[in-house]
Order: structure tokens, then C-alpha cells, then sequence
């Protein structure tokens, strides 16, 4: 059993919860909770790690996992959790590597496209919207908020391991592809002469989503097929933004179901 | 200009931003920043604070407020904000009441109804969807979260001081009462026949919504004359409570709009 943080194992899972590039350059991502452990695929697992009173209370589940795991004391435990009141148990397991080409090679596309998005509750919160209203894949810019964050995981409830997503480094040029795809984009706009209701969405099409504080740039709107808006009623001059893109995902999933 | 945090004022407002008993008792809210305390009626507002460097950079704007600032150092202001980067003015303000009668006099009512509801952020964003969706009024149980939580007040984007609300001690007899005048009750419920793109909502409508981690009560959900879910696709086992919440209230504002 582990008892000291300054342990290699234990400096190396911080760095890990801590830093996107760390996850990054070593192709990694780490995870807590029992319920989501067993919802990675096995070969994407390649260590587990349980607290000591974890271990004794769950030791026939923890130890059916396709992994054995590595104890650390209680203490040690809760220094490298990403939460206040951890269950336990975690794993670092292998990040998913999807190809753009994969996520377009299909003949109903429902993207969405997420333009230097920050926050992780928001991606969290649209990753396992996107998957309750049948999102076929997003592609995130390389300035958004890195997937892999231990919060978007948590708020993913999941979903961070189902929906296919790429990043890429030039959205200009990734919007190119899509276009040539036969993609239709929709952005929302102030300006926009249509209301969300008012659009009969294609079979393959792709949301645009701005940043929260300052919605899409001038770059990637001009991107946009069509300009499209969320009526409001009242003296708010917006929606929250993970409210307002889940309104529109819904919007399009409520027409797919032919509703 | 007050220096220190013992001053009796300056203690008066810590209370009212820590405690909603302290508000309700008082009859009082807090509010930060210039935008929305020009929202607040100004026979409402009882006393302004400034820090005295938002003061400096911004007399003209302070002087014309209807009532004469107080001024806090830098230093006191920050301990009273309840933000962490406080613009420097704040309000007390007087709480706005309204009663049930009120709320149900309309020929159209399109109602939220939250029981034991916890998290301010959810609250607030379901003001403010609320708002955007022209709902009409928000019935709380007594054991939901303040309305005039720092943080509801922040997420509603001024809602709070537009949407009428009432607090009920009981909420079934509330309920008895929503019946009586022909206002039909919604619960969502996974056991639930039809999906909520199945129902033509009806001119007096109330959206019941539960407590975050355990749904509406047995009780509550019984009182609903119908039982709705959202469609999942996927495997997500549910969506974000203020998310399912606010693709609801846009589904009635849609059909509402006649879209």
C-alpha cells in the first residue's frame, strides 16, 4: 500500500488530474468511480487505484475488474481525487482516438461544433445532452476545454466515452470539410431572420457553438449555411449557454423523431 | 466612509448575504453590480454601498442612483461581496411579494412549480429560461432554495425582479387550489406513456419540477394530471436537472408560438 504523496505513482496521478498536456502527451486520462470504471472497455484500462477502506468494504468488486488495483492509504487517496468527497477508486486509462473521416462516413450526421467552448460543466453538460438527443459526434476546436478534464467527465455522465469527437487545430478549414461533406452548418445570431422552430433541419447538419462570454467569432459564423435564433420573451437578453445549446439539440432530435 | 468590519452596517450586510432567514425576517435582499441595481424599482432600494474606488471612477453614475451611496475602503467591500472580484456597489433592496390570487387571476398561465429545488444555479437559470419562455408565475415550496440566494439572483439575469413568485407552506393544498382553476399539472415520470412532444399543452399549464438529486415526491408527482418524459437516445441515464427543465419550458413556449 501507498502511504506517502511524494510516491512516483501518486506525483504522477496528480499530474495527470491536473494538467491537460500532461494527459495529452502521455495519451491518458483518469476517472473516479465505480459506476464509470466499468463502463470503460477493459483494454482501455491500465491501472486502478483504491483507497484502503474502499478496498475492504468493495473487495469482490474491485477485485472482478479487469485490472488489479494499486492501494493507497485513505489519506493518500483523497490528495490525488478530483472531488471533495471521493468514493474511493479510480483508473487512468487510454484517451480514444477518432478520425475526422470516421465521424463524417455516415449518411445522418447530427454534429456539434464547439468553437474555444471553456467551461467544463458546459462541454460535460452538452456531451451527455448531445448523446440523450442522438449527437452523432463533435469537433472542438484545439482552445476549448480538453474533453478529458476531470469535470467534463463527471458531468458527461459517460457520454465522453460514446460520442466520437475530434480536435482540431484549423476549424476553418475543418468547416471546409464538412461543407464538401454535404454538412449543413447553423450558428445562432442575433441578427438572424429565422427563429430555430422555423428551420427544417437536413439530415446532415452541424450546430455551431461560440464561446460563453463571447459567443462565435466573426470567422467561423461567416462559416455558417444558416443564422438562426432562440425567441425570448421577457427583458433577458440571453439564455445560459449550455440551456441555449441544449434547446437547439433538442430542437433538431424532436424533428428527427418526427414529432 | 466605513473602514472597518465591525461596523454595524457593515455586519447587517453580511447577514443578509449569508442568511435567507436574516432576508426574510428583514423582508431584504442584496444585490451586486450597477446593471441590475438599476433594474430594482428605486422606491425598492433602501441603501447603496460602494467601494471607494468604484466610487472615484464612477460618481456620475453612483449620484444619479435614487439613493445616496455609503462608502466602504476597498477592503470592507470585498469582505461583504459575495462575489470574488466584486464590481464595487451593492444594494439592499426590498423583497418584492406576490400572492397566489395574483398569480392565477390570468386567462393564461403557464406555471413552474418547483418542490424542494436546492441549487441556486439551477434556479436562477430556470428564471431566467423561464423568463426568455414567457412563463407567468413560480410557485416554490417553502423548502426549496431563497429566491434571493446571491447566486439565484446572479443566474436569473434580473429575473428574479420580473417573474411573480410565491413561497408555499403547502404545497399539495397549493396544488388543490392550481386545480380548482382548471390549471393542468405535468410531472415528468420514466414510467410515463408519451413523451413530451405528444401533448398539446393546454392555455393553463403548470410544469411540476423536482428536487435535483431525487425527483418530485411520490405526493407531488400523484397531484399531476400527466405524466410526460423527454425522449433519450443513447445510454445517458438522465439529463442535468435545469437542462430537462428548460427543453420543457421551450417545448410549451414553441407550441405557445404555434411553431
Amino acid at each position: 500500500m501507498i502511504t506517502s504523496t511524494s510516491n512516483d505513482k501518486v506525483k504522477r496521478l496528480t499530474q495527470l488530474q491536473a494538467s491537460s498536456r500532461a494527459r495529452r502527451e502521455a495519451g491518458l486520462f483518469v476517472t473516479e468511480g465505480i459506476r464509470i470504471i466499468r463502463e470503460i472497455p477493459g483494454d482501455q484500462i491500465q491501472e486502478i487505484y483504491c483507497s484502503e477502506s474502499f478496498y475492504k468494504k468493495n473487495k469482490d468488486v474491485v477485485e472482478a475488474l479487469p485490472v488489479k488495483p494499486v492501494l493507497l492509504s485513505d489519506a493518500v487517496f483523497k490528495k490525488v481525487a478530483d472531488t471533495k468527497t471521493p468514493q474511493g477508486i479510480l483508473a487512468v486509462a487510454c484517451q480514444s482516438h477518432y478520425e475526422l473521416e470516421d465521424i463524417l462516413n455516415k449518411k445522418k450526421l447530427t454534429l456539434l461544433v464547439m468553437e474555444n467552448l471553456q467551461n467544463p460543466g458546459n462541454l460535460g453538460t452538452l456531451l451527455r445532452t448531445g448523446e440523450a438527443a442522438d449527437i452523432t459526434g463533435v469537433i472542438l476546436s484545439r482552445d476549448s476545454v480538453d474533453i478529458y478534464n476531470p469535470k467534463v467527465i463527471r458531468g458527461s455522465m459517460g457520454a465522453f466515452l460514446r460520442v466520437p469527437f475530434v480536435y482540431t487545430d484549423d476549424l476553418p478549414d475543418t468547416l471546409q470539410k464538412l461543407k464538401e461533406k454535404g454538412v449543413k452548418t447553423f450558428a445562432t445570431h442575433l441578427d438572424a431572420k429565422k427563429n430555430c422552430y422555423e428551420i427544417k433541419y437536413p439530415e446532415k447538419m452541424a450546430l455551431l457553438i461560440g464561446n460563453e462570454g463571447n459567443g462565435l467569432s466573426d470567422v467561423i459564423t461567416e462559416f455558417a449555411d444558416h443564422k438562426i435564433l432562440i425567441p425570448m420573451a421577457g427583458k433577458v437578453e440571453s439564455l445560459n449557454a449550455a440551456v441555449a445549446a441544449s434547446v437547439l439539440i433538442y430542437e433538431i432530435y424532436r424533428q428527427k423523431l418526427g414529432f
